[in-house]
């Protein structure tokens, strides 16, 4: 089900600029029942993007009955929100008036083996690096040729997620979750300042745990971690099992953020 | 007009990879009448660009077809082909049996003043500076937001251009055009290794003069040059007459240039 500018839907100009250049946002929604427990943490994102991208903002109330009707027939929804800065003339200059172009489109959630949250997932490091541009670092725009890349890096079944590092050595996050190390017994998360994506669920554990450092986290620092796990908006909080050959376990800290996410109102998620 | 996979029509499905995460490539072609006198060199950079990408090369004949078709009711037209990874499952890995989507429009060639081939274009130094990324640089990609932000940095009409660094102070090209440079009587042409996208324009420039020079070129020395111009598949050989309070005259490098751009069969700018 999908809604173009308030339409029942699934097609946009060619000429969209969305498409054209990749000039826009999105968020990706974890629905429960018609509940979005992270709702307000995208709504920020989303406008802290608009502004960063120069685009007027959204209005969030005709956001939300938009994701309401899109998702009513699912019981268990992923809602995708795409804005763009709607059609213009060629080339890359911003329309000086232009109308966005809002889509928003719910598919079914993905089917997440319960032993991926009790045992952990495996992972592999990729060797796509993440260039560093703090213009477009932390919001969730549409340029993702560098995820896609990344995650086309291993088709093995066996394999949820990638890493991926800067191009100094410091671990960003995986392809499509943000990543959190407990080292020295300190939970830590690496800075999006550079490159990388501020995740919603990230800000979540960041604001439950209180003493979540932010900084840089140099490959080998991460390695010996005891324990790694990834934040989703959409999978919640994934214990990481293995980064290629190096073996972890689901520790406390872990344990906590899966039970805290329970508590926000997933229920996808039971240890 | 427009086809979308040889259909006329000018709509993509709102699932389309190209605008979820800018997962495709584009060649903007200037035509003289049927002909496309950089032809060969759009199809070489597009099939580098898909193997890059991990995309299926297109079939060249198809696409001439297809341009002709667009193009036939347009005496002076710029085809833009578009070509994206096509529609998939929602999440950044590419599908396993993806048909690719194939756009061919046709828009009317920009009108450009006489003045500029003769007097030179104004040019501002943005701010906005681009990240290094090997993987991406040189094709032409639809992850543009750097363009857009650097092209959003001003809206004065007697600006025509922006020159655009990258994060280490080397100059690197215009929003939408290469940059030539000619210092100690030497003409030369950033690297595009890192970043930036490799000009067909500039590819034939570099061809005709076989003593070019591709390497970094710092913007302290690249404003000490004795000629400015920018190589456009779409606009040409513009001489560029100022950038900021920097003025500069078109020289006989870039006039060899303009001549050369006539001889490829290009009429719209006698100098």
């Amino acid at each position: 089900m999908m809604l173009v500018n308030g339409q029942w839907q699934d097609s946009v100009s060619a000429l969209d600029r969305g498409l054209s250049y990749g000039d826009g946002l999105f968020e990706t929604i974890r629905m429960v029942g018609a509940q979005a427990p992270l709702w307000e943490r995208h709504m920020q994102r989303l406008a802290a993007g608009c502004v960063r991208l120069r685009m007027p903002a959204p209005d969030p109330q005709q956001l939300w009955r938009e994701v309401q009707q899109v998702s009513a027939a699912l019981p268990d929804a992923v809602v995708r929100v795409t804005l763009t800065r709607g059609t213009g003339e060629r080339g890359y200059a911003p329309p000086k008036t232009s109308s966005m172009t809002r889509i928003v489109a719910a598919f079914p959630a993905p089917m997440i083996p319960a032993a991926f949250y009790r045992d952990g997932i495996r992972t592999r490091l990729c060797t796509t690096t993440l260039a560093d541009q703090p213009l477009l670092a932390g919001i969730k725009h549409l340029n993702r040729l560098e995820q896609v890349l990344a995650r086309a890096e291993w088709d093995d079944p066996l394999i949820t997620e990638g890493l991926v590092c800067d191009q100094h050595g410091q671990v960003i996050s995986a392809t499509a979750a943000n990543l959190f190390a407990v080292i020295d017994g300190v939970l830590l998360t690496p800075s999006v300042e550079r490159c990388g994506v501020a995740g919603v669920a990230r800000a979540a554990v960041i604001q439950a745990h209180a003493a979540c450092e932010i900084r840089d986290l140099p490959l080998t620092e991460c390695l010996r971690a005891s324990e790694l796990f990834l934040s989703s908006s959409v999978r919640g909080i994934l214990p990481v099992q293995a980064v290629g050959d190096t073996v972890y376990a689901p520790g406390p800290v872990t344990r906590a953020m899966q039970r805290y996410w329970c508590e926000l109102g997933f229920s996808m998620e039971q240890a």
